[in-house]
């Protein structure tokens, strides 16, 4: 039973409780060929706040989560090309969404020119790889923390 | 504007963009007096599945979030005393819902009976810390994801 219905999700009732269905999401560890480390700032509205975050954004329909984490990384950054690798697969908030998020590392990435959707107010912000496990400190996004995290603990950094 | 109000969260309209209204959440990456690292199970109806989550629940009105996770992990696990430390906080999705975690680290807990709402369906499941690492593979919820990712960083697992 659907009890709202928005332009982003929408809210269903199920086995009683009251559900935000939401579209899966595909989020990019982008390292590119300098070793830089290629996040987005952008406002929230839901909190009020810009955010430090990984490049990402819904998949469509008919896109696997691959795809779609390298058409949202070229449309926000510019970034293409690369090796990719799936890191892991999470749900954001289980006790009231669907919500699911695909996290790839994609490295040796070329830079080019970013064609951001016209309500997307994004700024591409590039550390040095070295910096990562310092700036885990200044990060409040989960998919963000779960990104850098494993990036850290994988490369030892 | 209010589109949808709901027993757990609340649909608003805010500059145009619909946002999911969502208490706080408290969460405890809790290791008790035998080293032994407290998950619990339960079921999530959003997805459809049962996962191995930490312990956690909403930040009543007037409760801090230090409290509210104490309360939270008595009441699921009936761990109690121990020392704890607050280890981040951050947002779930904060391009569609204003729902934050404090996450703490507790550690030295005793024992206890636990006393789960009527609602909650929940298995306590208790790991050796020195699992944590492996552990992580098996881990889809956001939030256990970067406590335990933070516990095996900061404890060198």
């Amino acid at each position: 039973m659907t009890l709202y219905e928005g332009p982003i999700f929408r809210v269903e009732r199920r086995d009683g409780r009251d559900v935000v269905v939401h579209a899966p999401v595909a989020a990019v560890v982008a390292v590119d060929l300098d070793g830089q480390l290629n996040l987005v700032r952008q406002r929230r509205v839901p909190v009020d706040a810009s955010l430090l975050e990984l490049p990402a954004g819904f998949i469509h329909d008919g896109e696997s989560p691959l795809e779609a984490a390298r058409r949202e990384l070229a449309e926000e950054t510019g970034l293409h090309g690369g090796e990719w690798a799936e890191l892991t697969t999470f749900f954001t908030s289980a006790g009231f969404t669907d919500e699911r998020v695909h996290l790839y590392l994609a490295t040796g990435l070329h830079r080019g020119e970013a064609t951001p959707d016209d309500d997307e107010e994004l700024e591409v912000a590039r550390f040095p790889f070295a910096d990562v496990a310092h700036l885990i400190d200044e990060i409040s996004d989960a998919k963000t923390l779960i990104g850098l995290l494993l990036l850290a603990r994988d490369r030892h950094l």
